[in-house]
């Protein structure tokens, strides 16, 4: 068991509004902790759009997502957040003495009176693909993301897709697998050229296979995988070793578990009030492309406007017997201080 | 009498929130003319602090006040607005037809179905000294800016003040002019030094006159004034011709005619809904530092959000009769063609 982690406020998703929010925050003396299911920031604009251009970022005619994302971290790096990647939240509940207390599928435990959730469309996972009977085979030999690449050594591994995560750990757990099995629907890859090259002379040299087909059939010993069969473009079935499977069929986004925190929803949205962005839970807050309201556009900028305001609100429940004076980053030496640029 | 002038949407204010509107009008297909009391664009940000560093405007983890508004100017390029500078807004008036018919004092008239108030603290007003009667020859001999430097030829031309603009017009208007004096409370300057040496290198040659005191008397013939009395630092009073004063005492901000269009006011801000950001005659929108509502924040970032969702509503009066499908940039080949990036 973990030990609990105390914070001020936590936030779940270090999506562009998430980080941003850690800055409003900070300003107002607040420390967070940012928890995201990926395995770094930046949320959809980081995993779905890294080099794609925004347009509508006020005073940016143009920017990458990676770029919003290195410039907002850039911002919030004086007030030294701490973020937990790789965790999913799966339960939020309120103590006796009105704490809230948080727990990841990683085993992760944070305590904070103030919650704030910018968690986007909710949360990326992975794609489960048709295969019957998968289900029975996840987290024992089924995979969707490689947590340890010890855990692949000496293993018959089939990784199933034509993208840069099937090709990226094909060439990376090559080395270490008994047996490495790629298997894609059709000859043609999405992964970059120089990843599909490299696989091809492994293959040329006999050192690993690539299968065009799909896999039709799974085959074990209780949740242990023993083989699989694939069915080739020619509709010939072919049987094939196979103790670890990793399929690579994209993200999708869920709400998760957020449906099951009791806040009132609607949609898979959470309805939020135009003062403070809180939802109907006192002390939990949510922003950017999660909450709805009248008006409620899905936009970037909009998350920046409801996380300043939350911040005020936030303030108020952290620091109940302070009095809040509204400050400007332009003219008060205090804030500079804290940006440490006075 | 000048033609009125026929645009989608008027917007009063030129500061940020001002341009950004632009920005999200302009992706909605909506034409804007943009109106400004200043000569330039940038409002606040450009006028009291162009170089003092901004740190909260999301994704810039510092900007100036310049640079924040040339950054904007450049992303608004591709929507043509149409900027009057110098232009203060007096009367604002809805016609039998439902359109807004806005008039200002240099005669420029507008007319548009949706008027958007991006007037900040107000307008900035040049502070009147006090100096007993100046009232009664502002506009025939006193002037608080100089529209038209051939107004200024062969005058007897008083020059009063000590930051930059007083010692650029002394500069500028020298070679025109008669004679000019400058006058200034102590020899302290805050104008530029390369300006200020330049001032005494011309008194010293002889070709104009400093004189340190305060103006404390005017005199005239109707509401043309004739000569001036200046009290020096030793309490003696000097008599200096003169048929032209340019007061510089800074600019200060005031709400102007806005208090007089008939809206709600509460203690100067204008009272809005967070869905459209209208205020209570509908067609005038407020958005930016000059607006007010539950949790308002004058924050630059703020004004970018209720500048995104009043386009929305704005759209349904400009455009009665189209349906509205909210797209993305990222993701719009339509709006990125009118972006100019497709």
């Amino acid at each position: 068991m973990t030990e609990p982690i105390r914070t001020d406020v936590a936030i779940i998703g270090a999506g562009p509004v998430g980080l941003f929010a850690v800055f409003e925050l900070g300003l107002l003396d607040m420390k967070a902790h940012v928890i995201d299911i990926l395995d770094k920031p930046g949320g959809q604009c980081a995993e779905l759009y890294p080099e794609k251009p925004i347009y509508d970022i006020p005073a940016w005619p143009v920017i990458s997502g990676q770029d919003l994302t290195d410039r907002l971290l850039e911002q919030i790096e004086p007030f030294g957040p701490t973020f937990h990647y790789g965790h999913m939240v799966e339960t939020l509940e309120r103590r006796a003495d009105g704490m809230f207390v948080l727990g990841t599928d990683q085993g992760l435990i944070l305590e904070a009176p103030v919650v704030v959730i910018a968690a986007g469309g909710g949360s990326f996972q992975p794609k489960r693909p048709p295969i019957p009977g998968i289900e029975g085979y996840e987290s024992t030999s089924v995979f969707y993301s490689v947590r340890r690449m010890e855990d692949f050594r000496d293993k018959d591994l089939v990784i199933v897709g034509g993208g840069d995560s099937a090709l990226d750990w094909t060439l990376n757990l090559q080395p270490l697998a008994r047996r490495v099995t790629l298997i894609h629907r059709r000859d043609a890859f999405r992964a970059a050229p120089d990843s599909v090259n490299k696989m091809r002379a492994l293959v040329d040299a006999g050192e690993m296979d690539l299968v065009l087909g799909q896999v039709s059939a799974l085959r074990g010993e209780g949740a242990r995988l023993t083989d699989i069969s694939v069915t080739d473009l020619e509709k010939n079935e072919r049987v094939i070793a196979c103790d670890r499977l990793l399929p690579f069929f994209g993200l999708t986004m869920k709400l998760g578990p957020v449906a099951n925190w009791g806040l009132n929803l609607e949609e898979n949205l959470i309805p939020v009030d135009t003062e403070k962005f809180e939802t109907s839970e006192p002390g939990i807050f949510a922003i950017g492309d999660i909450n709805w309201y009248p008006g409620k556009l899905k936009l970037i900028l909009s998350g920046f406007h409801e996380g300043a305001l939350m911040a005020q609100a936030a303030y108020r429940i952290v620091y109940p017997d302070k009095r809040l004076v509204f400050q400007y980053t332009t003219s008060s030496t205090s804030l500079q201080k804290k940006l440490g640029v006075a």
